[in-house]
Protein backbone atom coordinates (compact mmCIF):
# COMPACT_ATOMS: atom_id res chain seq x y z
CA UNK A 1 0.00 0.00 0.00
CA UNK A 2 1.16 3.28 -0.90
CA UNK A 3 2.29 5.57 2.24
CA UNK A 4 0.85 8.68 3.39
CA UNK A 5 3.74 11.33 4.83
CA UNK A 6 3.82 14.79 5.89
CA UNK A 7 6.99 16.48 5.18
CA UNK A 8 8.61 19.81 5.71
CA UNK A 9 5.57 20.74 8.17
CA UNK A 10 6.71 23.97 9.83
CA UNK A 11 5.36 25.07 13.11
CA UNK A 12 7.14 27.81 15.56
CA UNK A 13 7.88 26.58 19.27
CA UNK A 14 4.51 27.02 20.45
CA UNK A 15 2.89 24.75 18.01
CA UNK A 16 1.44 27.48 15.46
CA UNK A 17 1.94 26.12 11.92
CA UNK A 18 0.48 29.57 10.55
CA UNK A 19 -0.08 32.76 12.02
CA UNK A 20 -3.30 34.93 12.45
CA UNK A 21 -4.61 37.29 9.60
CA UNK A 22 -4.11 34.91 6.46
CA UNK A 23 -4.35 37.27 3.43
CA UNK A 24 -3.57 36.97 -0.18
CA UNK A 25 -0.22 39.10 0.39
CA UNK A 26 0.07 36.74 3.88
CA UNK A 27 -0.26 33.25 3.36
CA UNK A 28 0.80 32.92 6.88
CA UNK A 29 -0.38 35.73 8.55
CA UNK A 30 1.52 37.70 10.89
CA UNK A 31 3.98 34.74 10.60
CA UNK A 32 5.08 35.91 7.70
CA UNK A 33 7.80 34.16 6.02
CA UNK A 34 9.58 32.93 9.23
CA UNK A 35 8.73 29.38 9.39
CA UNK A 36 10.29 28.71 6.46
CA UNK A 37 13.53 30.74 6.18
CA UNK A 38 15.34 27.38 7.26
CA UNK A 39 14.24 26.16 3.47
CA UNK A 40 15.27 29.06 1.82
CA UNK A 41 18.69 28.46 2.15
CA UNK A 42 18.67 25.04 1.07
CA UNK A 43 19.96 23.61 -2.03
CA UNK A 44 16.18 21.87 -2.09
CA UNK A 45 14.96 25.54 -2.73
CA UNK A 46 17.74 26.91 -5.24
CA UNK A 47 16.74 23.76 -6.81
CA UNK A 48 13.58 24.15 -7.14
CA UNK A 49 13.84 27.85 -8.10
CA UNK A 50 16.10 26.87 -11.33
CA UNK A 51 18.75 27.89 -9.47
CA UNK A 52 22.50 26.45 -8.02
CA UNK A 53 24.21 26.69 -4.61
CA UNK A 54 22.26 26.60 -1.27
CA UNK A 55 23.31 24.30 2.04
CA UNK A 56 23.84 20.57 1.45
CA UNK A 57 23.08 19.95 5.47
CA UNK A 58 20.71 18.25 7.87
CA UNK A 59 18.28 20.93 6.58
CA UNK A 60 18.52 19.87 3.18
CA UNK A 61 18.70 16.42 3.71
CA UNK A 62 15.29 16.58 5.28
CA UNK A 63 13.68 19.29 2.80
CA UNK A 64 15.10 16.84 -0.47
CA UNK A 65 12.52 13.84 1.03
CA UNK A 66 9.73 15.97 0.03
CA UNK A 67 8.97 15.27 -3.45
CA UNK A 68 10.65 11.34 -3.79
CA UNK A 69 8.15 8.80 -4.78
CA UNK A 70 4.94 11.15 -4.44
CA UNK A 71 1.69 10.72 -7.01
CA UNK A 72 -0.48 12.34 -5.12
CA UNK A 73 -1.22 15.57 -2.58
CA UNK A 74 -3.98 16.76 -0.83
CA UNK A 75 -4.34 20.03 0.69
CA UNK A 76 -6.92 22.00 2.46
CA UNK A 77 -8.19 24.69 0.93
CA UNK A 78 -6.67 27.44 2.37
CA UNK A 79 -3.55 26.00 1.23
CA UNK A 80 -4.88 26.38 -1.76
CA UNK A 81 -5.53 30.27 -1.67
CA UNK A 82 -6.70 32.84 0.65
CA UNK A 83 -9.86 33.47 2.60
CA UNK A 84 -12.83 32.90 0.60
CA UNK A 85 -11.28 32.14 -2.92
CA UNK A 86 -14.17 30.10 -3.37
CA UNK A 87 -16.42 33.17 -4.53
CA UNK A 88 -14.13 33.47 -7.45
CA UNK A 89 -14.89 31.08 -10.20
CA UNK A 90 -11.95 31.83 -11.84
CA UNK A 91 -8.98 31.67 -9.33
CA UNK A 92 -6.43 29.09 -9.78
CA UNK A 93 -4.64 29.45 -6.86
CA UNK A 94 -1.43 30.96 -5.00
CA UNK A 95 1.02 28.52 -6.56
CA UNK A 96 1.55 30.56 -10.21
CA UNK A 97 0.89 29.12 -13.75
CA UNK A 98 3.07 25.89 -12.89
CA UNK A 99 3.09 25.08 -9.05
CA UNK A 100 5.57 23.30 -7.53
CA UNK A 101 3.50 19.56 -7.06
CA UNK A 102 4.19 18.11 -10.48
CA UNK A 103 1.53 16.03 -9.69
CA UNK A 104 -2.50 15.43 -9.08
CA UNK A 105 -3.27 17.63 -6.01
CA UNK A 106 -6.82 16.76 -4.59
CA UNK A 107 -8.06 20.47 -2.73
CA UNK A 108 -10.81 19.50 0.42
CA UNK A 109 -13.11 21.99 -0.08
CA UNK A 110 -16.59 22.37 1.21
CA UNK A 111 -17.62 23.88 -2.31
CA UNK A 112 -15.49 22.16 -4.85
CA UNK A 113 -15.05 23.35 -8.61
CA UNK A 114 -14.36 21.49 -12.13
CA UNK A 115 -10.62 20.08 -11.86
CA UNK A 116 -7.60 22.87 -13.03
CA UNK A 117 -4.88 21.31 -15.53
CA UNK A 118 -1.79 23.64 -14.66
CA UNK A 119 1.57 23.79 -16.23
CA UNK A 120 4.23 21.11 -15.05
CA UNK A 121 2.26 17.99 -14.58
CA UNK A 122 0.04 19.45 -11.68
CA UNK A 123 -3.62 19.29 -12.13
CA UNK A 124 -6.25 20.77 -8.98
CA UNK A 125 -9.01 18.39 -7.49
CA UNK A 126 -11.91 19.71 -5.99
CA UNK A 127 -12.85 17.54 -3.16
CA UNK A 128 -15.98 17.63 -0.28
CA UNK A 129 -14.72 14.49 1.44
CA UNK A 130 -13.76 13.40 4.77
CA UNK A 131 -10.21 12.27 5.16
CA UNK A 132 -10.34 8.17 4.46
CA UNK A 133 -12.37 9.22 0.84
CA UNK A 134 -9.84 11.93 0.01
CA UNK A 135 -7.19 9.78 0.28
CA UNK A 136 -8.91 7.21 -1.68
CA UNK A 137 -9.27 9.25 -4.37
CA UNK A 138 -5.30 10.32 -4.13
CA UNK A 139 -3.88 6.91 -3.80
CA UNK A 140 -5.84 6.03 -6.86
CA UNK A 141 -4.43 9.13 -8.72
CA UNK A 142 -1.03 8.50 -7.57
CA UNK A 143 -1.06 5.12 -9.18
CA UNK A 144 1.24 2.88 -6.47
CA UNK A 145 3.16 6.17 -5.48
CA UNK A 146 2.76 7.80 -2.12
CA UNK A 147 0.88 10.54 -1.24
CA UNK A 148 1.32 13.85 0.84
CA UNK A 149 -0.56 15.87 2.81
CA UNK A 150 0.32 19.49 1.90
CA UNK A 151 -1.41 21.02 5.41
CA UNK A 152 -2.65 23.30 6.96
CA UNK A 153 -2.84 21.72 10.08
CA UNK A 154 -6.16 21.61 10.62
CA UNK A 155 -6.33 18.89 7.23
CA UNK A 156 -2.79 17.33 9.09
CA UNK A 157 -5.17 16.78 12.28
CA UNK A 158 -7.64 15.26 10.59
CA UNK A 159 -5.38 12.68 8.96
CA UNK A 160 -3.77 12.12 12.13
CA UNK A 161 -6.68 11.22 14.29
CA UNK A 162 -8.28 9.09 11.71
CA UNK A 163 -4.67 7.01 12.11
CA UNK A 164 -4.15 7.69 8.30
CA UNK A 165 -0.20 8.97 8.33
CA UNK A 166 2.61 7.07 7.63
CA UNK A 167 5.08 9.32 8.14
CA UNK A 168 5.43 13.03 9.37
CA UNK A 169 8.48 15.38 9.27
CA UNK A 170 7.42 18.34 11.14
CA UNK A 171 10.23 20.90 11.60
CA UNK A 172 10.07 23.15 14.71
CA UNK A 173 11.63 26.73 14.26
CA UNK A 174 12.65 28.38 17.55
CA UNK A 175 10.06 31.87 17.54
CA UNK A 176 6.77 31.92 19.60
CA UNK A 177 3.64 33.13 17.43
CA UNK A 178 1.67 33.44 20.36
CA UNK A 179 -1.12 32.93 17.79
CA UNK A 180 -2.65 31.24 14.82
CA UNK A 181 -3.53 27.28 14.00
CA UNK A 182 -2.01 25.07 16.17
CA UNK A 183 -0.86 21.56 14.83
CA UNK A 184 -0.89 19.68 17.88
CA UNK A 185 -4.42 19.97 19.32
CA UNK A 186 -6.54 17.37 20.31
CA UNK A 187 -4.08 14.75 19.76
CA UNK A 188 -3.39 13.47 22.83
CA UNK A 189 -1.32 10.34 23.13
CA UNK A 190 0.08 10.50 19.40
CA UNK A 191 3.33 9.07 20.62
CA UNK A 192 1.73 5.73 21.31
CA UNK A 193 1.19 5.14 17.40
CA UNK A 194 4.95 6.26 16.57
CA UNK A 195 8.63 6.48 16.81
CA UNK A 196 9.56 9.97 17.24
CA UNK A 197 12.94 10.91 17.08
CA UNK A 198 14.29 14.20 16.70
CA UNK A 199 17.59 15.91 15.63
CA UNK A 200 18.82 19.67 15.75
CA UNK A 201 20.23 21.85 13.04
CA UNK A 202 22.66 24.03 13.59
CA UNK A 203 20.60 26.79 12.06
CA UNK A 204 18.29 26.39 15.25
CA UNK A 205 15.73 25.07 14.05
CA UNK A 206 14.44 20.83 15.19
CA UNK A 207 13.63 18.29 12.71
CA UNK A 208 11.11 15.85 14.34
CA UNK A 209 9.97 12.51 12.35
CA UNK A 210 7.04 10.59 13.32
CA UNK A 211 7.20 7.11 11.68
CA UNK A 212 3.87 4.79 12.18
CA UNK A 213 4.73 1.94 14.73
CA UNK A 214 4.38 -1.43 13.12
CA UNK A 215 4.24 -0.10 9.33
CA UNK B 1 24.15 41.49 39.83
CA UNK B 2 22.65 37.81 40.45
CA UNK B 3 21.13 35.68 37.16
CA UNK B 4 17.07 34.59 37.07
CA UNK B 5 17.52 30.94 35.79
CA UNK B 6 15.38 28.23 35.24
CA UNK B 7 16.51 24.63 35.12
CA UNK B 8 15.38 21.07 33.51
CA UNK B 9 11.95 22.48 33.02
CA UNK B 10 10.08 19.27 31.20
CA UNK B 11 7.36 20.02 28.55
CA UNK B 12 5.48 17.95 26.08
CA UNK B 13 6.00 18.36 22.70
CA UNK B 14 2.60 20.21 22.59
CA UNK B 15 3.99 22.63 25.67
CA UNK B 16 2.05 21.28 28.52
CA UNK B 17 4.35 21.58 32.03
CA UNK B 18 2.25 19.49 33.64
CA UNK B 19 -0.87 17.52 32.89
CA UNK B 20 -4.32 17.67 34.06
CA UNK B 21 -5.69 16.44 37.89
CA UNK B 22 -3.09 17.45 39.89
CA UNK B 23 -3.02 15.60 43.41
CA UNK B 24 -1.23 14.60 46.45
CA UNK B 25 -0.51 11.08 44.61
CA UNK B 26 -0.11 12.73 41.10
CA UNK B 27 1.56 16.35 41.27
CA UNK B 28 1.92 16.16 37.47
CA UNK B 29 -1.56 14.98 36.98
CA UNK B 30 -2.22 12.54 34.03
CA UNK B 31 1.37 13.36 32.96
CA UNK B 32 2.58 11.26 35.62
CA UNK B 33 6.39 11.05 35.70
CA UNK B 34 6.46 11.12 31.63
CA UNK B 35 8.23 14.76 31.42
CA UNK B 36 10.68 13.17 34.09
CA UNK B 37 11.98 10.16 32.92
CA UNK B 38 14.75 11.49 30.67
CA UNK B 39 16.25 12.78 34.46
CA UNK B 40 16.06 9.60 36.53
CA UNK B 41 18.61 7.93 34.44
CA UNK B 42 21.02 10.84 34.80
CA UNK B 43 24.22 10.38 37.30
CA UNK B 44 22.67 13.60 38.71
CA UNK B 45 19.74 11.81 39.55
CA UNK B 46 21.15 9.10 41.19
CA UNK B 47 23.50 11.20 43.18
CA UNK B 48 20.51 13.30 44.33
CA UNK B 49 19.17 10.39 45.94
CA UNK B 50 22.69 9.31 47.57
CA UNK B 51 23.77 6.35 45.31
CA UNK B 52 26.26 5.93 42.26
CA UNK B 53 26.09 5.77 38.67
CA UNK B 54 23.14 6.95 36.03
CA UNK B 55 24.24 8.67 32.35
CA UNK B 56 27.13 11.14 31.87
CA UNK B 57 25.74 12.62 28.34
CA UNK B 58 23.88 15.84 27.23
CA UNK B 59 21.08 14.96 29.75
CA UNK B 60 23.13 14.98 32.64
CA UNK B 61 25.44 18.13 31.50
CA UNK B 62 22.14 20.14 31.29
CA UNK B 63 20.66 18.25 34.66
CA UNK B 64 23.70 19.05 36.95
CA UNK B 65 23.58 22.91 36.23
CA UNK B 66 20.67 23.08 38.32
CA UNK B 67 22.38 23.69 41.60
CA UNK B 68 25.17 25.01 40.64
CA UNK B 69 25.58 28.82 42.17
CA UNK B 70 22.31 28.99 43.28
CA UNK B 71 21.49 30.68 46.51
CA UNK B 72 17.05 31.14 46.61
CA UNK B 73 14.35 29.20 44.36
CA UNK B 74 11.04 31.04 44.25
CA UNK B 75 8.59 28.53 43.65
CA UNK B 76 4.82 28.73 42.55
CA UNK B 77 2.20 26.95 45.55
CA UNK B 78 1.81 24.38 43.10
CA UNK B 79 5.33 22.55 43.06
CA UNK B 80 5.44 23.12 46.93
CA UNK B 81 1.95 20.95 47.69
CA UNK B 82 -1.14 19.76 46.03
CA UNK B 83 -4.69 21.61 45.46
CA UNK B 84 -5.42 23.40 48.99
CA UNK B 85 -2.44 22.33 50.86
CA UNK B 86 -3.20 26.02 52.15
CA UNK B 87 -6.12 24.84 54.19
CA UNK B 88 -3.71 22.56 56.49
CA UNK B 89 -1.71 24.52 58.64
CA UNK B 90 0.11 22.45 59.63
CA UNK B 91 0.98 21.01 56.08
CA UNK B 92 5.23 21.36 55.58
CA UNK B 93 5.35 20.48 51.55
CA UNK B 94 5.35 17.75 48.97
CA UNK B 95 9.34 17.23 49.10
CA UNK B 96 10.10 15.29 52.76
CA UNK B 97 11.86 16.21 55.73
CA UNK B 98 14.84 17.37 53.35
CA UNK B 99 13.91 18.97 50.74
CA UNK B 100 16.16 19.00 47.61
CA UNK B 101 16.61 22.80 47.55
CA UNK B 102 18.98 23.30 50.19
CA UNK B 103 18.58 27.27 50.06
CA UNK B 104 15.71 29.64 51.12
CA UNK B 105 12.83 28.90 48.86
CA UNK B 106 10.08 31.33 48.29
CA UNK B 107 6.47 29.73 47.75
CA UNK B 108 4.05 32.54 46.24
CA UNK B 109 0.81 31.99 47.32
CA UNK B 110 -2.32 33.87 48.25
CA UNK B 111 -2.21 33.04 51.67
CA UNK B 112 0.96 32.84 53.22
CA UNK B 113 2.16 31.31 56.69
CA UNK B 114 4.82 31.49 59.01
CA UNK B 115 8.62 30.64 57.80
CA UNK B 116 9.63 27.15 57.91
CA UNK B 117 13.08 25.30 58.47
CA UNK B 118 13.98 22.29 57.14
CA UNK B 119 16.62 19.77 57.45
CA UNK B 120 20.06 20.00 54.94
CA UNK B 121 19.31 23.80 54.70
CA UNK B 122 15.82 24.40 53.06
CA UNK B 123 14.15 26.72 54.86
CA UNK B 124 10.35 28.01 52.76
CA UNK B 125 9.30 31.29 53.13
CA UNK B 126 5.83 32.08 51.66
CA UNK B 127 5.05 35.31 49.87
CA UNK B 128 2.16 37.06 48.48
CA UNK B 129 4.01 38.75 46.02
CA UNK B 130 4.47 39.85 42.19
CA UNK B 131 7.27 38.55 40.41
CA UNK B 132 9.72 41.98 40.57
CA UNK B 133 9.22 41.78 44.55
CA UNK B 134 9.46 37.93 45.07
CA UNK B 135 12.73 38.08 43.44
CA UNK B 136 14.15 41.28 45.08
CA UNK B 137 13.36 38.91 48.29
CA UNK B 138 15.00 36.04 46.71
CA UNK B 139 17.97 37.95 45.90
CA UNK B 140 18.67 39.44 49.51
CA UNK B 141 18.94 35.84 50.86
CA UNK B 142 21.07 34.27 48.04
CA UNK B 143 23.67 36.42 48.83
CA UNK B 144 25.34 36.99 46.08
CA UNK B 145 24.53 33.91 44.42
CA UNK B 146 21.88 33.38 41.32
CA UNK B 147 18.16 32.69 41.67
CA UNK B 148 16.04 29.86 40.39
CA UNK B 149 12.76 29.79 39.10
CA UNK B 150 11.22 25.96 40.07
CA UNK B 151 8.04 26.30 38.71
CA UNK B 152 5.49 25.60 37.71
CA UNK B 153 4.72 27.20 34.09
CA UNK B 154 2.14 29.89 35.47
CA UNK B 155 5.24 31.45 37.45
CA UNK B 156 7.54 31.03 35.03
CA UNK B 157 5.34 32.90 32.15
CA UNK B 158 4.61 35.79 34.88
CA UNK B 159 8.44 35.97 35.05
CA UNK B 160 8.93 35.91 31.26
CA UNK B 161 6.59 38.17 30.37
CA UNK B 162 8.55 40.44 33.23
CA UNK B 163 11.78 40.51 31.31
CA UNK B 164 12.86 38.73 34.55
CA UNK B 165 14.31 35.83 33.44
CA UNK B 166 18.32 35.59 32.07
CA UNK B 167 18.47 31.97 31.52
CA UNK B 168 15.88 29.10 30.88
CA UNK B 169 16.32 25.17 30.29
CA UNK B 170 13.69 23.93 28.96
CA UNK B 171 13.82 20.41 27.94
CA UNK B 172 11.28 19.13 25.51
CA UNK B 173 9.72 15.62 25.64
CA UNK B 174 8.69 13.47 23.12
CA UNK B 175 4.88 13.29 23.70
CA UNK B 176 1.17 14.74 23.63
CA UNK B 177 -0.35 15.77 26.76
CA UNK B 178 -2.95 17.21 25.21
CA UNK B 179 -4.54 19.40 27.79
CA UNK B 180 -2.93 20.86 31.43
CA UNK B 181 -1.18 24.11 31.65
CA UNK B 182 1.11 25.25 28.97
CA UNK B 183 4.52 26.87 29.26
CA UNK B 184 4.15 29.15 26.06
CA UNK B 185 0.63 30.52 26.22
CA UNK B 186 0.83 34.43 26.24
CA UNK B 187 4.99 34.90 24.52
CA UNK B 188 4.79 35.72 21.43
CA UNK B 189 7.94 37.21 19.84
CA UNK B 190 10.02 35.74 23.14
CA UNK B 191 12.34 35.09 20.50
CA UNK B 192 13.38 38.95 20.09
CA UNK B 193 14.46 38.67 24.13
CA UNK B 194 16.81 35.91 23.72
CA UNK B 195 19.08 33.84 21.92
CA UNK B 196 17.62 30.34 21.42
CA UNK B 197 19.93 26.88 20.89
CA UNK B 198 18.72 23.63 20.78
CA UNK B 199 19.97 20.10 21.13
CA UNK B 200 18.73 16.80 20.32
CA UNK B 201 19.44 14.11 23.27
CA UNK B 202 19.63 10.07 21.84
CA UNK B 203 17.44 9.25 25.08
CA UNK B 204 14.86 11.44 22.68
CA UNK B 205 14.55 14.92 24.35
CA UNK B 206 15.17 18.16 23.05
CA UNK B 207 17.11 20.43 25.33
CA UNK B 208 16.50 24.36 24.58
CA UNK B 209 17.77 27.03 26.20
CA UNK B 210 16.82 30.35 26.22
CA UNK B 211 20.10 33.45 27.04
CA UNK B 212 18.97 36.85 27.30
CA UNK B 213 20.78 39.00 24.47
CA UNK B 214 22.56 41.49 25.76
CA UNK B 215 23.01 40.24 29.86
Amino acid sequence: MSAVRVHNFAISLDGFATGEGQAPNAPFGHAGERLHEWMFTTRFWYEMGGGTGGTAGVDNAFATAHSRGIGAEIMGAGKFGPPDWQDDPDYKGAWGPNPPFHTPVFVLTHRPRPSIEMDGGTTFHFLDAPPAEALKRAREAADGLDVRLGGGATMIRDFLVEGLVDHMHVVQVPILLGRGVRLWDGLESLEEAYDIESVSSPTGVVHLTFTAKGR
